[in-house]
């Protein structure tokens, strides 16, 4: 199956699928297995220590020579990283969450392809302000942190303000069903997290992996009770979506209190000591109930291709006459 | 253009495109526009006076012999209404938000095909247990009330759901890209609320349509703060997609406390009877990004038929080789 999208020519991958930059499992294992497969692997480099991103992006180079990237996060992450990252010779890196204009500035100037991560209007015009080469517009049903809007009618308006710049399509999309749908929607191609992470070259546990095969989508919800009670210093407009556990349950819509009782925060500790709740939170999307094995992240495009040829015939297809 | 679908077959239309029967809003006028366009044109009959629902059933069948059908509202509507709407021999009856079986009965008695809009998974077991012959699986980016889940990825999940059952997308579409968008994820269809409630038949004063023109989506939220203001006794899991007012600015994220101050809802009735904010809530779904102009109904119509074949073609043929 091949594919010609403003994605597939700009990165010369098959195709329009990229993997999201997810921080602490996206690694090089990963991101080479995406890459082998026709898409676009991405290491994820937000957050992550200087050993561990070096380690990781080595093992990319060591492993292909196909296109790949590294994404960072603008609010957390330094000008220093990205430098460092950029030593590898990515064919692209991906800034989310946050003014991008900082981390920007060495991207561009290595004249390596930007790819910036939105989940407002305003955020894409910062994006395009900032000089990104391709927009991600990231819906509510991602996994992980992100905004409010949803993919069905966020896309379309992202593309219509972004002009000739190509948009993708990130959140919800875990087959081929959402890729072909993103490519109407005018995306040139999908961002997808949960499908990724629940893959065999996630750095992830096997508790999580097998958590991620039995919940569904409605298991999973938004909020920065997690956040908040493990002291993560994200914005507070940038929620998480993760699988429920008994601590979110608990303190739902009760932000601010958490917040203020250190008490609460010590429990939560106590309670991740002791295995009740996981340590990172079960980041997951809302394309769970679509999720239901475990593959290797190559044959996972591959599927997902040749689902998203199908899809489009097939509804292509119900057109009978001009 | 002239389409094939699961819908299309059923109600013998030439497009895959269902209006939402708004209550208020969605009037006879209205239903008969979007059929005459090819369409499936709903009358809202969801609270209605039984006065205006027979005005407006007369309308439509004085006005029109293609298929029209007519919405109820399961956890308010009474089987009278649905039993009278039946003599006007509507093609379809759709029940939304409840349990749908009390509704449901008097419809499969009468053989005429039953819509049944979903918000959850659950929802839609207990809809083809109802033995609905299409399910709407209804995402919060729509206008008014409805769920949590997104369109993109419950779509395919209740499409995984419904087996043979047709399954038409709702929320968040508002052109030919979003209805191009649900046939890629299996949808039969889609149905489109807000897009409508923004044409020249809908019943909805001009002062209305301004703020829907003018709008855009993040101008909208999910509430339930203008329901318990005005006393309308919706069941809590149904919040309402609105455009933002001062009074929902006030009371956001504080709905118990506003339940127990009367003084409030007083409050409240005193801004409306001031002009200050509209008696009824401005329902307005996501896709407002996507609503720049109030056309007819019918021209919409034609109008995302043609828009849809033109995103599908071109997603199409970014398949370049199998």
């Amino acid at each position: 199956m091949a594919w010609q999208t403003a994605l597939t020519e700009l990165f010369g991958i098959e195709c329009p699928v990229v993997s999201a930059p997810m921080g602490g499992s996206a690694g090089g294992v990963l991101a080479t297995a995406v890459s082998r497969g026709g898409g676009l692997g991405m290491v994820g480099g937000g957050g992550s220590e200087p050993d561990w991103l070096e380690r990781e992006l080595s093992l990319v180079t060591a492993e292909t020579t196909r296109p790949w990237g590294v994404g960072f996060l603008s609010w957390a992450d330094d000008v220093d990283a990205v430098v460092r990252a950029l030593a590898f010779r990515p064919s692209a890196v991906m800034l989310s969450f946050g003014d991008p204009k900082p981390l920007a500035a060495p991207v561009r100037d290595a004249g390596v392809p930007l790819i910036v991560q939105v989940t407002t209007l305003a955020e894409a015009e910062q994006a395009l302000d900032a000089g990104a080469d391709v927009l991600v517009a990231q819906g509510t049903e991602a996994g992980g942190h992100g905004g409010g809007r949803s993919v069905l009618p966020f896309v379309p308006a992202v593309v219509d303000a972004a002009g000739a710049t190509p948009v993708l399509a990130a959140g919800g999309i875990a087959d081929g069903r959402g890729v072909a749908a993103a490519l109407c929607l005018g995306a040139a191609g999908a961002l997808m997290g949960t499908r990724f992470q629940a893959s065999r070259e996630a750095l992830v546990p096997a508790e999580v992996l097998k958590a991620l095969v039995e919940g569904g989508s409605e298991d999973t919800e938004r909020s920065r009770v997690l956040d908040i009670a493990r002291g993560a210093r994200w914005p507070a407009r940038y929620t998480a979506r993760t699988l429920r556990n008994a601590f979110l349950d608990r303190w739902r819509d009760r932000e601010g209190e958490l917040a203020g009782d250190t008490a609460a925060r010590a429990e939560y500790r106590t309670a991740v000591a002791r295995g009740e709740i996981p340590a990172v939170p079960v980041w997951a999307g809302e394309a769970l109930d679509l999720i239901n094995d475990i593959d290797s992240a190559t044959d996972i495009v591959a599927q997902v291709s040749a689902e998203a040829a199908e899809a489009l015939t097939a509804a292509r297809r119900a057109l009978t006459a001009a």
